[in-house]
């Protein structure tokens, strides 16, 4: 392993261990077991019942595995919604879900917010007829959280309509109360710190039952990873076509250590370090807050401005050995992203801190 | 590394010092680095530059990357089909493949051939009108292969429409003339030797200026993975979305092995241990011929009737550390099938026959 640090808000910090976790499943041969086999069953099964455990999820919640949490979206559109979804954009990646509602040939309707900005979900609109509202609970692009108390608000005032949150780069920090959604999604390569390559799409019975009233309807939810298909085989703890295995197994070890420490815990810790990096913000000279609204600011993906450019600022960190996220997009040269990801202890981002605070050495080659 | 050598058709034996490449992945942080980053863009160009090398594939072809092979049979029906598709069928995966057409929307059309037999390619009647020929060229469940020639045949006779194939667990063996085809992908988990979750997509230029029509003509490609996008992506050695950048890294360095035997040697070996499985197969008590026509029988996936269970063997086989796969789904019991990859030296291949013929000791308990 190398000795480098990565607070990019992913692919990041790979978990502890797993160098470790990688020998292991060479030796228990997971690179080359049939995926119809006991032994693929048994970590299918020991990864779902994991993640089950740590996020507290309802027994009427399904775990299937995609290439990417990205695949998701398009799997959304195809499987859930006839005709009308809603979103929530404020941010890149949201953007982009919405376009693929639009691409997906749906009526996808957006509020948008500025980048860096949240919802006041109060104010907002959604036509009675929505099927489906969307929320990228925590936007990876600019920092911005959506609070759980605001999806549990849309969802309360429009029952009818499912609610698809992406959670890609927060989970599992969000302690949402799982009556109030019925999918969601996230990519291993974030909070889980593993390489990527494998999504993670949790779904309810009442999505199957939607997506079963459109198949009914003659509604064609295309040939790949529908719904349906990826249920019918989850429930043989199996997959339609061969997966990721080893990342599957990955995340099965990681799974297990999360539950050694606790949700509670995890986030806790994610709380105390979150300050921290707003102490560091709120003090440095060329940081500034990039999300005025403080209850809006993501727990997991710390964006600041920056007076010094991030390629500079990563030059300087070299020497500790360390490396953070530049803007995203158009941002690029005048935001930073640091991620408060599990994998990344508190001492190291004490040390992170320490290293940014030594302003004057910033600019200086170093 | 377990002692297991694996004969299974795939996930199958991971290619020799799969876990030395592994080891230098972490060591050069492929798990953390930015998707966007130029470390990456230099993995992705490694790898297409060396599979066109070991292919010999011209300049126009690109190649992309998805999840699974399997993914890339609904991208091409999307992004490549507007209304007709005709299938060569013999077995399980070109029976899916056609399947996914009509699942697509498509008039898909079969020539079907019974489970181990070929085809005619002379006496097939393809409609003028038909948009693209889908074969698999090397059927994983039957062990029947369509060789190189056929293709090149209906090629010939059907200039106008694209020429698919499905070289999933038979490429780098089969020595196409790459004039002669338009599309073509494989999973890494079969000849390559890899973990799976990664789909190896090669297409065109003739296939991105059908996209690019279909396009101008108003046609839905759907919102994930459309074929414009991953070209338009690929020509920056990057992927839309975040791939399995740790298995196109040890892609290249699987084919960086390979180009140093070259791809003639890899074809020659791989006619040395067919013979000696076939003379086997000639000799045994137990096991017979599936595929009676010779120039049907795949070079890459050996399919035989067995008199024995494939559970009893395997059993048997055990004490030897090695595994043979069984026969796919209603032919489990009656027939086994062996891998012939480049992952399995001759010295194996003859290790796993001189085992098979002990026959008086496999019914007995191990």
């Amino acid at each position: 392993m190398s000795q480098t640090t990565y607070f990019t808000p992913g692919p990041s910090q790979l978990y502890p261990n797993i160098d470790g976790f990688i020998k292991d499943a060479l030796d228990e041969d997971v690179g080359s077991i049939s995926h119809r086999s006991g032994a693929f069953k048994s970590i299918y099964a020991d990864t779902v019942s994991r993640l089950h455990q740590l996020l507290s999820l309802p027994e009427n919640f399904h775990v299937l595995f995609l290439g990417s949490a990205t695949e998701s979206w398009e799997r959304i559109f195809n499987s859930l919604v006839e005709k009308k979804s809603y979103h929530y954009v404020n941010g890149s990646f949201s953007k982009k879900f919405h376009q693929y509602g639009i691409e997906s040939g749906k009526e996808s309707i957006k509020e948008e917010a500025p980048f860096g900005a949240g919802f006041d979900v109060d104010t907002t609109k959604i036509p009675q007829d929505t099927e489906l509202v969307a929320f990228t609970q925590n936007e990876t692009s600019s920092g911005v959280m959506t609070g759980v108390e605001d999806i549990e608000k849309v969802r309360k005032s429009h029952p009818n309509a499912l609610v698809a949150v992406d959670v890609v780069s927060s989970l599992p920090y969000p302690n949402f109360d799982y009556n109030n959604i019925d999918t969601l999604f996230f990519s291993v390569q974030k909070c889980f710190g593993l390489p990527a390559g494998l999504g993670v799409w949790i779904v309810n019975d009442r999505c199957v039952k939607k997506a079963e009233e459109l198949k009914a309807k003659g509604h064609q939810a295309g040939a790949h990873h529908t719904l349906l298909e990826l249920v019918s085989k989850a429930k043989e703890n199996q997959t339609p076509s061969t997966p990721n295995a080893l990342n599957i197994y990955l995340l099965s070890r990681v799974l297990e250590s999360m539950l050694e420490k606790g949700a509670e815990q995890i986030r806790k810790e994610t709380d105390e370090k979150y300050e921290l990096l707003h102490q560091l913000i709120a003090e440095s000279s060329f940081l500034s807050e990039s999300v005025e609204n403080e209850r809006h600011r993501s727990k997991t993906v710390i964006v600041a401005n920056t007076a010094i450019e991030p390629s500079v600022i990563n030059g300087y960190l070299k020497q500790f050995n360390m490396a953070v996220g530049s803007g995203y997009g158009s941002y690029k040269t005048s935001q930073i992203r640091i991620a408060n990801f599990p994998a990344h202890s508190t001492a190291a981002i004490k040390e992170l801190i320490e290293a940014l605070k030594k302003e004057e050495l910033i600019n200086q080659p170093a």
